[in-house]
């Protein structure tokens, strides 16, 4: 059986568990406020070039959806998303666990455009019932996207224009960032993210490490005691070392590009095969995310040996289904899965 | 200036507060537990054929909605409802304040169709990560719908039958529900409703009372300890005898019917000479609620001297606007707006 | 039976119902923007010598508190009460309901006492291990509280200090607040009220009202889109006439003071024949609410001839109960309890 | 610098890294379907003798409180418990966070008593008022709890039986629960807890985990959902290997027990030094937690060298501070320790 079903199969990256045990018998104080905490925080704000970013780390992604969502929006308030977001279907509600609405606009493949934010918004001051309706608060994007593609640096800087204008922070889920960053055609950088965006986090758990995503708020624009926010939401690691040591770890000596970039190259090396081999692609995703077309019958005969995500039904006969590559995946995982795909 | 712009602009029917007033000095004991409050029930119970009906009277609809639906959901659950239902639009989140999602379904012209609905909840249970969603807990219409138009009995018998076959609740929104039982094109009563809903709510606001709604339980399903949930919800009202006095008024001699068919006879009258003057209808709406498209600048010249609902955009030149009659319209209201409407 | 449970036995003032019916067939807008709605503010704006005062007319106490308080408060914070407050005890959870806690400190019959305050506030940013804890966010006391007693001037006084030092609002619910304004001994006028609360309201629903309790916010300080706030809590009246009116009637020619004053009036003479006829006060309040400690077998004789409310266990053998005199209270009223108090 | 201000100052025991280490490049599903979360469980039931026992791994103790609790509860409860409780003080609101209240009962050194548990509940159905105040719906302690003071099995017998009295479950917080059940006067074992608990958690974090608590559902009674209640909360993680694998590795030949163990061991040492130099106890502790009550000036002068928590103040003069033992406290460190005692 080959797996390539996500890109979270695998454990942690060897320098991170290497760095894990180094570290083990420290003694050292909890709640994210040990000294790896603040080493990653220091490597982070500088990997951005925002010397201002106030950063935090959480366990997974959806607690830091929910927790900076809720921690960013007033009562009255809803969170704009695409339909396809990952906070508006595979969530299981937790941002309206949280009291809010996830008010969902037009997309297409994963990503809004700002003139359809621009419509929305002015759609919804101009309504003379607006004061009866889920004001927007914030806008909701992921990059790279649930369908693997990504925002170019202008559209970013167009949804964050938007976003300056009618007053409502930008934020940007990063579960897969490292993906995003490394893809052969993006101008998009690090430090773009920290300029266009008010607050976004990098994905720690999709990308190397064990558990664990950094919240970057960029423009002193933390909502007043996120800290307890967080311990609220039940997202305050006591052992916060377990994720402190990960980034640290992660953005020593380049190693979240280095292991980012190894996913990338294996999909491309994939996407050829596929390509060569007749297959049909769903999207052109430019990421770690490789979404295809089924005939059923032939889905079924796969699947015996290839492990891949279910994705949606492609009408009755065909099935689009999801392949990921991640920094775990090697050049004779591919080799293999070849030989398999026929 | 004329005022067609919604089917609340007057206070109460007159016989209404001739009991509020014959009941004033009676000493009552509060929060809904007075003889007033019950002999409505009574009366409702019968009027519904529905003997094992368990009644509540709340003071406004949003405030019904948020409780009915959260009382009756489980954490993990969502209320499916057509994007332009009154829950999903126009109650400021008011669900989602509860920590549920509205599920928008497919819908038209107001209504969700029984195929809708079931392509929507198998298609649910199908997927496979359906673990990481919102659970379909409750489905929501309302009854006339939010565009004036109504469910025929073979269609709500089908949405009972598809929730009964989920195992999920049909909550049907009355706030109007006079306005519909009097259309004169349905085959839908108020035992149907008993027998095809599990809970639904009689609107007394819209139809001619100060305020208060009916929530009916018609299934032996009242949640545990409803009443709690009102207070909580600060749905209950100290002076119970508010509504209750009211709702008895509004089911003696058949008010509620006969106060709901002035307004639909006034409608009829209403549509023929919109029809006449060649007016564009929006839509085909049997109740009190007209929807008419009107040219921009005809909108404005009209607006001097009659009072419309904005309803919506239709196009860069034209809006939907809604007029509507009530129990309170007379035929010389709608003879005065024939001379205006030109 | 003669019946003294509560303050809101009966319906409403006659001038208020008057008002109601003399205004019944105007076409009116909703949702508390009608001219009755403006002319009631402008009264208590001027009542309160607080021109800069911004006015809301919800339905009743309950959901008067929670929106209130939850539109106040941070997602981290909390709010102080007296864990004999009637939102610590008689609301069934409406304000964890919103999400935050109510923080009880010590209180004395009702009461809650400045240097408690002190105490507490600076315990808790004392604490190391504060960020883990809710952060106080707001004051709430009661005027008359629970127990039927009255802060006086100097002790409000103190505690908005405190509060302002702490930059936490003072919240005051005046559910009974006409009581409290005209019982003889107090030195606390609605300007002062206005002055050193941030928040406050003045309770219709148990001083003449139908249902209605006005929100006051007197510092410039209404949280934003307080309006869809209201709405989101259910709490936005369709018909805000029917507040409106009632508001403008209490605050014209005085009326709210009369009615309160007789109330006073009446329990200052029945507390006399109480104490004449050896009954056992509970503590000694200064307004309509009358607490008495009844030995059980007596209540139990009692319970057939007169309604009071149980109040609360006294030991194994004895019952605090309540008397409560109203607005609607005569003289008749009180001799003929006088004769059943034996 | 000796520290002994908690026992998650470590990362985790070495036979747990090693594990995660050994597996850490098998392809594992996520979410807490892999074969070592199995594994675990299978553990976890034989060492609670109860084959039926429902188990779902958390990472932190927080998330697993709010989320058993919000699980568990219908809107209108409540959830009893200590005002020392975790879920009372420490949680930042996370409990009123998920929509209910923390109904605080009387309390001995952290411990509820039957007795006090039975007058709450009596005196709630006996009060005539109940139905507008917060139901309990559930009963939380914790064992060891907040102040390492532990239950006897005839005290958790009779508080299971007084909740079985009354239908509401018995859910025991077993953040250090290795070290109440290797505390040497205990008679109370795993099964035991297993036998009068409805639902209880076995804490990792703080017992040689890097992360990680086992939710133990007992009576057959998990809520439904629960899986998908737990991806709301945020608490549902990605690359579930992580808990399930340490897990696995605390149940295998013992290791919870042993280091567990260890930590009383040198406890106990600890004590007696304490003892000897005539340190005052703030109680008599049996865990791993000691509370002993410091002069403020010696306390700052032994701050100097030494890491133990603040607890609370006694008096003016005095505060109470925590030293804590752990599965990773050597013999050499309690050496170094009763050096600096003096």
């Amino acid at each position: 059986m080959l797996n390539f079903e996500s890109d979270y199969l695998e454990g942690a990256h060897e320098k991170i568990l290497r760095r894990l045990i180094e570290t083990n018998m420290e003694k050292l104080p909890g709640y994210c406020t040990d000294k790896y905490c603040e080493s990653a925080k220091v490597k982070i704000r500088e990997l951005c070039r925002c010397p201002e970013a106030d950063i935090y780390f959480l366990a997974g992604g959806t607690q830091t959806n929910r927790t900076v969502i809720d921690a960013s929006l007033r009562p009255y308030e809803g969170v704009i998303a695409a339909p396809t977001g990952h906070i508006s279907t595979h969530e299981a509600g937790a941002i309206e666990d949280t009291g809010h609405k996830v008010l969902e606009i037009e997309s297409n493949d994963g990503k809004i455009e700002a003139v359809s934010l621009i419509k929305y918004l002015k759609d919804f001051h101009d309504d003379v019932n607006h004061e009866h309706m889920v004001y927007p608060g914030m806008v909701y994007i992921s990059h790279p996207t649930e369908y693997g593609t990504l925002y170019s640096k202008d559209e970013l800087r167009r949804l964050s224009s938007v976003c300056a204008e009618y007053s409502i922070p930008l934020y940007l889920d990063g579960a897969r960032l490292g993906y995003g960053l490394m893809s052969e055609g993006t101008d998009v950088a690090l430090p773009d993210i920290a300029e266009y965006c008010d607050v976004f986090y990098i994905g720690g758990t999709k990308v190397g490490a064990l558990c664990g995503e950094a919240v970057v708020f960029t423009k002193e624009n933390t909502p007043r005691h996120f800290y307890t926010i967080i311990k609220q939401n039940g997202a305050l690691m006591a052992k916060g070392r377990l994720v402190g040591i990960q980034f640290d770890a992660l953005f020593s000596d380049g190693l979240y590009f280095a292991i980012s970039r190894n996913a990338i190259e294996m999909a491309n090396i994939l996407k050829n095969i596929l390509r060569e081999k007749g297959f049909r692609f769903y999207n052109d995703s430019p990421t770690n995310q490789i979404f295809i077309v089924l005939e059923n019958e032939k889905m079924k005969r796969l699947q015996a040996d290839i492990g891949f995500s279910f994705w949606e039904k492609a009408g009755e006969d065909h099935t689009v289904v999801r392949l990921a590559t991640s920094w775990a995946t090697s050049i004779d995982d591919i080799r293999a899965l070849a030989d398999l795909l026929r």
